[in-house]
């Protein structure tokens, strides 16, 4: 029987998936974990593309309506060559989040190569060019989202270090002057023993300013005998001391559900890298499903903001 | 047949173990890997001792001529209490290393919590009082050891991130504004598979400058089926670009040998984690062997030189 969790309560899109990989128009394997934004007037969606060859790189959508994407005919980050950044990405780009910070837009993603995983951070004016700026983290550390304002004089991200080679992946909160140097870093959230994300916690989508604080989409992910599962939490982060929860919810609130949700490369996941805040205050949430195409569900920011409380 | 390698000659002092159990005025399981500076006329050794509850702290011995010491009667650095420290030092402070930077003495240290385990920085003037500066990592990240100067108007720091359950764990170079936000991170050294530190490499001793380059003597670690080889070799990196090797041993230069080194609670191991060089180009290397004791040997600054072109 499949279970539809009400509260609060998403309304997935009916012709889910939005982006599959019959809408790249090169070839490729799959389309996931897209990163989204507004930017003069367009929506913009930055999609994990996962090549045939299982390296994963960056290419733009648009959109007039948050629902039909037009996808660029060629990748707009590829793995760079650069030598400070070359062994970092050799096995591809990752997992995008877009966080406008006074007019500019910094993307943060994924750097996967053999030394294995950091967090990089680029920036975009207008969606034309991209420009790496640095490798924020060390090793094995992934889930960067900026907050999309410097609080107390300091940028702030959300990572996930360790919870590799099976060991437990908790939220961590850091600060940095400058984007490139960072520190203060403290534990934020950690998994519930035997609870829906008992193996890691993540960050999925950036902050997004509320009265209430700064609210967070953030993935569990629970292993069983035949995989894991990743559902969707939500969290508010104070607003002046980030580092501090003013709530969350008491149980996962989006969850594998629908066949394109449950079957797929990676199957039972559900991933949003973007939410997007309308002035009547849905909130569309850009979710990767089952490492194979891209969904999109609304929610109202108040419902959340309820189940938070 | 107990095997003597010749090339450099380090000369174990006769009496080895200088620091023991015995030594220690208060009761505890075992003392050492120890950091050493010199300071104010005296050899300074901060000893990590590990009590009798099978936790770690920091405890000052003093010297005059860098062979006998006289150990403090209280521990100078205990697991902190403070809110931003304590989940993080809980387990314990570990394997500190000091370096004196523009007339004050930075300490690096190993902090061990239920979260893992990050490095540590703080600072004395006077090894009188005590100051943490920040916990400069994010979790784990160890065996932490600053440069003495400041190069390209930032600090500079190798750490140890990764490695951790069963991972491969290489030697990372970062920088830093401040000491506290750190950045521009990228690998050093790696192990060679099946070569002597074919699972871990981590630096160990604070690096020493000469006209060749910075000197660093680091470990590497070696799986075998009856547990890990801790052995030494030595590095030399360029002066201005000290993410760039200017030469290393070929081969280790110094390994457990002795009875001291092979026997005790953890076998097989030796760690510097200071080295002091005198006037006349002999380099006192503070080890501790197999996590039970504190040895000293030394060795010509030259014949190491020699060794790494």
């Amino acid at each position: 029987m499949l279970i539809t969790h009400k509260f609060p309560p998403f309304e997935r899109y009916e012709n889910n998936p939005i982006i599959s990989r019959d809408d790249i128009p090169y070839p490729c394997n799959t389309v996931f974990n897209a990163a989204a934004c507004r930017c003069m007037g367009k929506y913009i969606l930055l999609l994990r593309v996962e090549d045939l060859a299982g390296r994963s790189h960056l290419t733009l959508a648009r959109s007039n309506d948050g629902i039909n994407f037009q996808v660029d005919d060629r990748p707009w980050v590829m793995p760079s060559e650069d030598p400070l950044y070359e062994p970092y990405e050799r096995y591809g780009v990752e997992d995008p989040r877009i966080t406008a910070i006074e007019g500019a837009y910094y993307i943060t993603y994924t750097a996967f190569g053999p030394y294995g995983v950091r967090v990089g951070i680029g920036k975009t004016n207008d969606f034309s060019t991209f420009e790496r700026l640095c490798l924020a983290t060390d090793v094995d550390n992934k889930d960067g989202v900026l907050f999309p304002e410097k609080i107390g004089g300091k940028y702030v991200m959300l990572t996930r270090p360790g919870g590799f080679a099976g060991k437990r992946g908790d939220i961590w909160i850091s600060f940095s002057p400058d984007l490139e140097h960072w520190g203060g870093s403290r534990v934020l959230m950690t998994p519930s023993p035997g609870g829906w994300g008992s193996q890691k916690l993540g960050a999925c989508t950036p902050p997004i300013k509320t009265e209430d604080g700064w609210l967070v989409f953030y993935h569990g992910v629970k292993p069983t005998g035949s995989g894991r599962i990743y559902r969707i939490g939500a969290m508010l982060l104070d607003l002046e001391k980030p580092y501090t929860i003013r709530g969350y919810t008491s149980h996962f609130i989006f969850a594998p559900e629908m066949d394109y949700e449950r079957i797929g490369d990676v199957p039972n996941v559900v991933f949003p890298c973007g939410a997007i805040l309308e002035e009547d205050g849905t909130i569309k949430m850009y979710y990767g499903v089952s490492d194979t195409a891209i969904a999109l569900a609304t929610v109202n920011v108040q419902d959340v903001l309820s189940a938070c409380r």
